[in-house]
Parts: C-alpha cells; sequence; structure tokens
C-alpha cells in the first residue's frame, strides 16, 4: 500500500476543492489554519474545520497520527492535518505549545519572512539566529510532537534549529535555491542541515518558487527532484505544494503584510503582479497528482523511490515525529 | 478489579493532595477547571494542569476517556478529568462546546446558580427553562461527547433538560433535598428524572448539603445514600464529594460572585459564616474514602453495590458518554 500525501495547502475550501482531493486520490493533507492569527483567531479557525467535518464526512476527516493516514485511505477519505505558518497563535506562552497540539496543530513555523518572538525570517536584512524564547520553544514542541517547519525562515535561523532540535524538523515547502534563486528557496547548506538531522523537505508548484515561474515545464520540476535526490537522497524529500487554490489576491495581501505593516509589502510578487501568480498546467488543483507521478518516473525514480516521494516519506515522518515524548 | 473515583472536587492543588489522592487509592477525580473563566481564562488552567502533569508524572495523570481510569489504577496513578461548573468557557459559540472537549472537557453544567444564555440556575426565583440557544448546546454536547450536569440548575431546567437530551445528563455534587433541605439539593422528581433517563447523580461532603453540616455523622450521610438506592436503584450513584480543600476564603467568593455582581452574594452561607464551612471529621480529604467504604457496608449495601457507590457506577457512564457519536 502507498499513500498521497500532500504536506501545505491553504486553499479557500469548498465542497468544491474537497472532491477534487478525492478524484486525485489524496490520501493526507497538511493544510495552513494560521498565518497572523492570535489563538483566539485560530480557535475560530478550528471551529471552521470541525464544521467542514462535519458536513463533508464522506470526504474528508481529521488528522493527527499517522495512523489517520491509513485509516482515511481505507475509509476514502482525505485527512486534514493542521498546521501554522507563523507562531502567532502561541503569542508570548509556552503553555499554548501543548494547547495547539492537544487541538490538532502537527506544523509550526517558527517564522513567517519577518523577525518573531522565536528566529528570523527569510526577509529580515539580519538573522541573529534562535532567540531565547526560540530555544524553549522548540525543545517544548520537542516534547509534544509540533513539528518545527523553517520554509519561510532565514539561513542561519534554519541550520541553527536543525541542531538545536532534539526531533526532526521539516521545510514543508520550498524548492532549492541552485535550481530557482528565489528569496524562499533553499541553499545545500539548509537543506543539508534539515536533512541530516533526520528531516523533511515537501516541494513546492507555487510558481515564484518555480524555475520560469507559472511556465515552469514539469520536466524541469522533476529535474529538480532528481538533483535534490542525487545530493541528499530520496528518502527525505515528498510533496509540499503549496496550492493556495480559488484565493482572492486580498487574501495574498493579508499572507504578506498580515497586521504587521499599514504599507504593503509584496512579498515574492511586485506592484505590477501584486496578486497570485497563475498555477503551471501541469498542476493546477488536487486531481493532477498524477502528473507529478508520471513526471518522477520519467526522470528515472524507480517505484519505491516514486511512492516515496508522493507520500510515503511524510508518513513515515508524521509516524515518528507528531505523538508526545513519553516521559515515564 | 474495582475502582475508586470522586466525581466532583475542587482542591487548591498542590504536591501535598496529589499525594494524599494516592493515598486514599483515587483512581480518577472529576476537577472544575473553569467556574466564571471565559474560553481564554479557561486555557490557561488548562495549561497550569499541564505543567502539574508534568511536574507529577508519578502521581496524576491526564484522563479522557473510561479507559484512562484503568491505565491509571495500573500504574498507580489518578486520572484527572477536567470539568466546568458554569458554561461561562464556552461563550456566545456553539462551536467551542467541541473545542472544549478536545482539550478534555467532560462535563459542563448548564448553570452555576444564576440564569445563564442557556438555563436557570437554582437560585433564581423563576425558571422558564431551557432557552434556544440551551437546546442547541445540548445537542452539540450530546453529539461529541461532553456531559450535561445540572448541579446547580433550577429544577424545571434540570428535569427538561433530562428529557431533552438524547445523551444521559449527571447530577455530580449534590444530596437528596428530602434528607436536607438545601437549595442546592435535589428533589426526588428531579433525581428521577436525570435516573430514568440513564443519569448519574454523586453525593456530596459540602458540609452546606449535609443534615446537620459540619456536624453530620458518617451514618447518617450513609442512610441518605440507602434511601436513595432504594428509591431509584443503587446503579446510578456515586460519589462527587465537592472537596473544596486548601482553599482560601477569597475562592468562595470568586464562586459566588464571579464577575457578575459588585455586591457580595453568601449563596449558601451567610454574614456571619461567609468562608468555606469546616469539614465533617470522617471525610477531611482524599484519605478518607475508605470510611464512607465502611459507612456503606455498615448500611446494608453489599460488595457489588458499594464497588459502584465508591466509583464502578461512574467507570461505566464514562465509558459510554465522553466519545463522540460517531455519525458514519
Amino acid at each position: 500500500m502507498t499513500y498521497r500525501i500532500d504536506n501545505l495547502q491553504y486553499a479557500n475550501w469548498s465542497e468544491k476543492i474537497f472532491r477534487q482531493l478525492r478524484e486525485g486520490d489524496v490520501d493526507a493533507i497538511h493544510v495552513t489554519i494560521s498565518y497572523h492569527e492570535n489563538f483566539r483567531e485560530t480557535v475560530l479557525n478550528l471551529e471552521q474545520w470541525n464544521r467542514w467535518f462535519e458536513q463533508y464526512p464522506d470526504l474528508i476527516c481529521r488528522g493527527e497520527w499517522g495512523d489517520d493516514v491509513r485509516k482515511a485511505k481505507e475509509a476514502g477519505r482525505t485527512a486534514i492535518f493542521f498546521g501554522f505558518q507563523n507562531p502567532a497563535p502561541i503569542e508570548d506562552d509556552i503553555g499554548l505549545v501543548e494547547i495547539v497540539h492537544k487541538l490538532g496543530a502537527r506544523f509550526m513555523q517558527l517564522t513567517y519572512n519577518n523577525q518573531s518572538l522565536l528566529a528570523t525570517g527569510c526577509y529580515e536584512a539580519e538573522d541573529p539566529g534562535i532567540t531565547r524564547m526560540g530555544k524553549q520553544v522548540i525543545k517544548e514542541m520537542n516534547r509534544v510532537g509540533l513539528v518545527v517547519d523553517m520554509s519561510h525562515s532565514a539561513d542561519r535561523s534554519t541550520i541553527e534549529t536543525a541542531e538545536i532540535s532534539e526531533r526532526p524538523i521539516a521545510i514543508t515547502h520550498a524548492n532549492l535555491h541552485s535550481w530557482q534563486p528565489a528569496l524562499r528557496n533553499k541553499r545545500d547548506d539548509v537543506v543539508r542541515a534539515v536533512i541530516e538531522n533526520g528531516g523533511m523537505m515537501g516541494f513546492s508548484m507555487y510558481p515564484h518558487h518555480l524555475k520560469g515561474k507559472s511556465d515552469c515545464t514539469l520536466d524541469s520540476f522533476c529535474e529538480m527532484i532528481a538533483t535534490a535526490a542525487e545530493t541528499f537522497g530520496a528518502q527525505n524529500f515528498g510533496i509540499g505544494s503549496d496550492l493556495c487554490q480559488d484565493q482572492p489576491d486580498s487574501i495574498v495581501e493579508w499572507m504578506r503584510v498580515g497586521r504587521w505593516s499599514k504599507e504593503i509589502d509584496y512579498g515574492e510578487g511586485s506592484a505590477s503582479a501584486p496578486g497570485f501568480p497563475p498555477q503551471p498546467d501541469w498542476f493546477k488543483d488536487n486531481r493532477d497528482f498524477g502528473n507529478i507521478e508520471a513526471g518522477l518516473r520519467k526522470v528515472g525514480f524507480d517505484e519505491t523511490e516514486v511512492a516515496g516521494l508522493m507520500g510515503d516519506n511524510w508518513l513515515r515522518f508524521y509516524d515518528e515525529n507528531f505523538a508526545p515524548v513519553i516521559t515515564i
């Protein structure tokens, strides 16, 4: 049995998208439920997911543990795992780490582009590394089983975290900087630090992370994955598509600016192209994972490697990293 | 194997009390973690319990399901189940019912003495019964496995709830009104409505609920239980001691007045005796459950009945009522 997992999506959720997940045989996705939302606002987002679980029980179900992926596949549903792209939901309170894990959060970025209370984001001019609170929060995340995600963090902070963390960390959605030198893509030393410590990286199909952006070819994307596998081994990579399907452009503005600035920040966009860029034609939505699977075969991956990249590697990571450390 | 469960305590928790729970062979307790706290404040109380679970893992553990009582007993610990004496933690948001259940809440009173958004408390002059929101919240509590507790509710509201609720409800801590006619004790028609629908009632050792208050004898208390068992059967009764050990008198004021009044309300006390009354000498703390067990034998209960009253009846109720209804 093999599993198909996409480890990062932030769609404008609807019955249409839940049905597309089923059409695409997607057994599990990790969804962002908070960017800049504080704890109380994040709870409202959780409530919305609870309603969707009630409304669409034949399409989706709550994901908390690796086995929920297996149960979902058996029942013909998609397991939904929660994550945050910013530590905003824990505010300045380390006690909220265990609370949000209990509520189902399984990934939390230490930063979203900017300096946070914990670490430095990839858009800051200086990266002084992990803060005092950051070290404490990483330890607590390790204890409860909340995975550290450094997708939007700066290099030094990421490498330090990979070393400080006693459990593997993740870059849920990014590509190789050597392939497409975007600020959000990861240099080899960053990838190496994460992977050598057992961590995972998910490849992104967000156009700003792709070579040629929206015009990127499937072959080029899969060749980048082949390069990554040759350099670091195939076992610690998977998909983290960063699919933001059906979102209005107001959402990308919320993602970039939140409430931290009164001035607009275009992030990976620009004043002339401020909105969401169009997806490449080989990955429009969740029905297109078959294209990626075919592309991976074409660049020479064997069946075990393809299965690993399409979901089995993330499932192994879920099995090992979501449960609290048992101390007694 | 028999189990010892106290289904209501609100102590000023400390290592001393956790050790006394172990000395008293108490396998599980239901603890009040909120009176008038809103959702955000309740989360802070949950965080405090998380710290205690970390600090005293050899004495206490989190209780979420009936089986956690069995695991606790096997490991020589006391399982701690959470509850609210007021619906304040769900504020005006039905979506918070599932959130607080996910965070471990297993009992919630619909009222604490006063009218709430859901029902009427036992100190109000009029009891118009369950509100529009109350009906919706009872249905949602049934769905997720959060038990309705009517200990501090008025009679009509309680009887209506017993009939409206599709799962059994509880009076976690009160005694028979026919034995001690306190406002908080329950008339036979109220007890009957709860029990005929499969509900449970826990007997209280809070002096204001006892005949003769602090001077109540163990014999009198156990004879009251025998009367209840003769009238309604022994299977749906247990203990809900309402032990408020080591609390300063400022806490009983918080329980009574919260933030709903600027004037003092003495509740079951009086201006001349506003504080916590002294416990009867046969139930000072958690080490004294053996006295009650002996008292129950003395008034004629057989071993199965004694085991049921001391915890097995609550355990059966936990097994049947804490899990969400599976709809698919």
